[in-house]
């Protein structure tokens, strides 16, 4: 069989980790796919950059887009990144000329996901970005193939390695977010504007593309409410932890009766799920199929092998003739993504009060609570230094607060909002309610 | 798109399942691949039998292969089971005519998967069996194709359902082994005989098609070092979460300098490895790649709807053209399943010893360990009654045995065994000494 020729358009982590694995398992994968996989045309910024690799033989490009064009090359292996620009224009451009289309940029698909799938629908040509969720875990191809003749009710994970690093740090070695934000990010696991990760944008990227996956909708980036990890505190953590949850940043995205309830945020995970127990940079996804049941696939959600890794099996079904859908669900098909209210959200939850120490305060909490219909499950009222208010701050000095910890049954968000509106306009508490979900997994 | 026509021989638990699914899903199907799964013939016992699914127009054949040959269908769904006799006569008969076949018959591909891959192959059709490893868990396919571009270093998992459950329930409410199978097999759980699934084997056919998927090597159960779960303890579960472990049958394949490891048995795991958390009938499958880095899947092992959706997930892949050599090597090109010797294996050991209440038993045994040189990192000793021996037991009447629990340092098995021979000998235990391997995740 003839030799499936590759264009690779950036050499970055990702590009460079596809070169190594293809010289360190390409005669296996020769052998497995009875095809050589032969890279036959790069285009990078830096040419004479050292990269460990050898790349002779391979023509060099100045420009992407010709690489894209360029009839010496049968799949083209984007990499360069970015929502527009070059990306986008070169992504267009092979697939115009259709050619199939390997990528990891989950931000150009956020944004452009559906003209692009129609694209490589009308041309017939695979649109492949398993790299662009969840870096090795292969949740794309479960959604598209494995458990293609499911319908999904929920799918959930574990979507930023940052912030799952930072959670997990803060919890097992009760450190502070600012200064395991600082650590993460010179260990080069968060950037310099850290924005984009710990606020939930990059897990929000991903979450659209799992949502139009495994609902069959149009790709809706901004129909997602994102809340990011920042208002975590330490005292948060130990008292999840106390009454024997996790707190993680988690994307969900479920069918409801009023539409698509899609969101990121810190939620409250029970410990022995086996979810709790993703730690680090790892990712998780998990898949709620209506015969599969819970689906649960865990590993590395970045670096340049695993990512590698991914790009390689987008590869590999091109070079077996495999074309699917780019969203499985066919373009002309796709339904518009309508957005629930979230205030009809139905569920459980956390609430931390920073509590006057005044009569009646408590009184007045319950009452609010009651008001709105919430029951409660748990009411703990922890001594301020056993939460680790940070030395000289003001709430210790005055001892004005007494953090107050409350798990509800289940309620609507409305209620909860209502109520925590309630009581911080009544006057009773020093500082903003923190409010978490708890997620039932 | 012509519809694709399926015989179904068998219409047991899996069988019901999959018209379940297909009548429930079918037009959700139809609708992303473009072409519909139409169910044209069936095979089963009983035709009158009720099964609350609508069965009217297709065709019943007393002679599943009949309905094997018969070209009114485009595959054969094999839901027979039995690893000989008529399943393997109508699988056979359909690949010879040149048909895709579907099974979830781990037993029939375990004993005759390389010769029934080969006529897979020569016919140029499909043999899928997703649902014969692990139930509704995509890892045929996750090792066949999402990580097909990596070495495989390693794969291991929960596969038996049955021996999870009872080891979770030993460990969550403190019960014998034999009482919590009476509990399983009044369940459902577990057979009346339940030999194949608590002594390992089933398990190690998954292990045997997992091996070959992943090291390229000829399917070869009998290779497979197997120990089942009936020597486990209460005592021994309560040793092991004291330390830290959680312990559970698992089985494990990894490529050794001298072979395949490939073996089924207990073993202890850290508790706080997600692997650990798997409970109760799920399973659990992880893939250490080189490039992928570990990827764990979690999900049902066993039941009507996920291996349901397991079968239809291989369907979907027919309908959709793809065709991949059975065990991803072409068979001509699969290796001899080389076995790497037990007595080599290398790792650490825990170990409890009824231990004569004596002088210098103690010292016996940490010399004798020490001769192989064995180092060891804990030694526990227990009074008798905490680990719960049976009350009236001639163990905790006449008090002579003190229930020790040792640790090892990595060392050989060979050393251990040794070691444990020469404690046997001298007569410092009152009953065989227990030793099970501590496995790294």
């Amino acid at each position: 069989m003839k030799p499936l020729k590759l264009g690779i358009a950036g050499l970055g982590t990702v590009g460079g980790g596809l070169l190594g694995l293809l010289q360190a398992n390409g005669t296996h994968v020769a052998n497995i796919i009875g095809r050589e996989i032969r890279v036959t045309g790069i285009s990078a910024r830096n040419q004479s950059k050292e990269r460990g690799i050898a790349v002779d033989g391979v023509e060099w490009f100045a420009d992407p887009v010709a690489l894209a064009r360029d009839p010496s090359n049968d799949v083209f292996v984007e990499l360069i990144g970015g929502e527009d620009g070059v990306a986008k224009a070169a992504v267009e451009a092979a697939l115009s000329a259709k050619k199939h289309v390997v990528t990891a940029n989950k931000a150009l698909l956020a944004k452009h996901g559906v003209e692009l799938a129609r694209l490589a629908e009308t041309n017939g040509v695979a649109l492949n970005f398993e790299a662009a969720v969840a870096g090795g875990i292969p949740v794309i191809k479960t959604l598209r193939e494995a458990l293609g003749a499911n319908r999904v009710k929920r799918v959930y994970g574990i979507l930023n390695g940052t912030c799952n690093y930072i959670l997990t740090q803060m919890q097992s070695e009760n450190r502070a977010f600012d200064d395991v934000l600082k650590e993460a990010q010179a260990l080069g696991y968060a950037e310099a504007d850290p924005t984009f990760d710990i606020g939930g944008f990059d897990a929000a990227h991903k979450l659209a593309l799992l949502t139009s996956l495994a609902f069959g909708t149009r790709v809706a980036f901004e129909q997602i409410h994102v809340e990011g990890i920042q208002s975590i505190t330490q005292a948060d953590i130990e008292a999840a932890d106390s009454l024997g949850y996790r707190i993680k940043l988690l994307g969900v995205s479920m069918e409801t009766e009023s539409g698509i309830e899609a969101r990121v945020s810190p939620v409250l995970i029970n410990k022995d799920s086996a979810i709790a127990e993703v730690s680090g940079v790892t990712n998780a996804v998990a898949i709620d199929g209506n015969f599969s049941g819970n689906i649960l696939l865990v590993g590395p959600g970045a670096g340049a092998k695993p990512t590698a890794s991914a790009v390689a099996g987008d590869i590999l079904d091109i070079a077996r003739g495999l074309v699917v859908p780019p969203f499985v669900t066919p373009v002309a098909q796709l339904k518009a993504h309508r957005r629930a209210k979230l205030d009809q959200h139905y569920g459980s939850y956390y609430v931390r009060l920073a509590l006057y120490d005044k009569p009646g305060a408590m009184a007045n909490v319950a009452k609010s609570m009651g008001d709105r219909g919430i029951s409660l499950e748990s009411i703990v009222q922890h001594r301020p230094q056993t939460l680790h208010a940070p030395r000289g701050s003001s709430r210790v000095q005055n001892r004005a607060d007494q953090p107050v910890i409350i798990i509800t049954h289940e309620t609507t968000e409305e209620a909860m909002r209502l109520a925590l509106e309630t009581i911080e306009k009544d006057g009773n508490v020093t500082e903003r309610p923190q409010m978490i979900r708890i997620e039932e997994l």
